[in-house]
């Protein structure tokens, strides 16, 4: 009954900070799971199956199927969070943060397209708490990115017709990859990255 | 046991084209259980019981439950196809036509966001030919934007790094809007359109 996956079948990079494995290994069947048929018609014992475990050993890691899908959502939503701070932190000149904020944040969401689309599709799914925290990580996430593009207007380099939607345009963009994108798709991630780049600069009014 | 919706429940615009009533009705209440729950997580039984109808009803008006998502997307898509063509073939000057592209596209996802999220989300429960006419939809769509596109360049009032690219960010702009719209946003769909009209023809390098 008892499947483990191989090591090469659960990428390190996906959820480093979580232990142990077994807690990771069902994040990925559930990950998987959920993007073929959606949170509401998949049971714990699909996942634990998935992950090659009993339903039991699902308790052990997790209380209900609620609390493997806010794990995954919070820690997508804190890794976006993170990327926007440190690169924002890393950069001076707005001009200079918003390139290297829209690569990295558009070649993560092509990267991880079928976590990233989970977390979006599935953010209604999320109640009580679970929901008030990841919508404190969006709202932390839309702030930074406003305050970069009005610094950016102050310093004369960016002209956007309203900050809020501005703001909202470009995570948009890298949000909807996720979307959109798919194993086969071209370009690659990095160079999609630094495309869509230039088209947000170019949308902020940037003429470089 | 049969408790028909009101008029005011079913918008005159939802699916004018179809008929009769009862379609519609079955259509409206597919849409609306889609979107709580997931195409997956929906039973035929589900659908006609939210429609105030028996699910020996629903099957006179469609063999399957993917006959009713097939033909929400359907018609979605065509839609979406028409006013895009229809905007392109009223003006000449590319830069007006992305304009008012842009107003129509972006309004309408706002508008019907509800159906416009499970037209995207549910793209992967379509098989067989139904995938395959809504895949040719969409490459159609993509099409008369990438021509648009290229024209603008052509004329010397667009810029882009990549047509490809470029015409996907701006419909992936459009379609993002359904999944974070919702009845209590700002601004009004009329509104977001112009706005998002002006930062796409920034975004394509046209200094207006």
């Amino acid at each position: 009954m008892s499947v483990p996956l191989t090591p090469a079948e659960l990428p390190e990079d996906w959820w480093p900070e979580v232990r142990p494995d077994a807690a990771r290994r069902l994040m990925k069947a559930a990950v998987e799971s959920f993007a073929a048929r959606g949170y509401h018609a998949t049971t714990t014992r699909d996942i634990a199956t998935a992950a090659g475990m009993s339903p039991a050993a699902l308790y052990v890691h997790f209380p209900a199927k609620s609390a493997v899908l806010f794990a995954i959502s919070r820690s997508g939503h804190e890794r976006t969070l993170a990327l926007v701070e440190s690169t924002v932190a890393e950069h001076d000149d707005p001009v200079a943060a918003m390139r290297a904020l829209v690569e990295r944040f558009v070649a993560w969401h092509a990267k991880r397209h079928v976590i990233a689309r989970v977390v979006q599709h599935e953010l209604d799914a999320l109640t009580g708490d679970d929901r008030t925290v990841v919508l404190e990580l969006r709202r932390a996430t839309e702030a930074l990115v406003r305050d970069l593009i009005t610094r950016g207007v102050e310093a004369g380099v960016f002209t956007v017709p309203d900050v809020r939607t501005a703001a909202r345009a470009v995570l948009s963009l890298g949000i909807d990859v996720a979307r959109w994108y798919s194993p086969t798709s071209k370009p690659a991630p990095e160079i999609l990255g630094k495309q869509y780049a230039e088209l947000v600069l170019s949308m902020l009014g940037h003429h470089g």
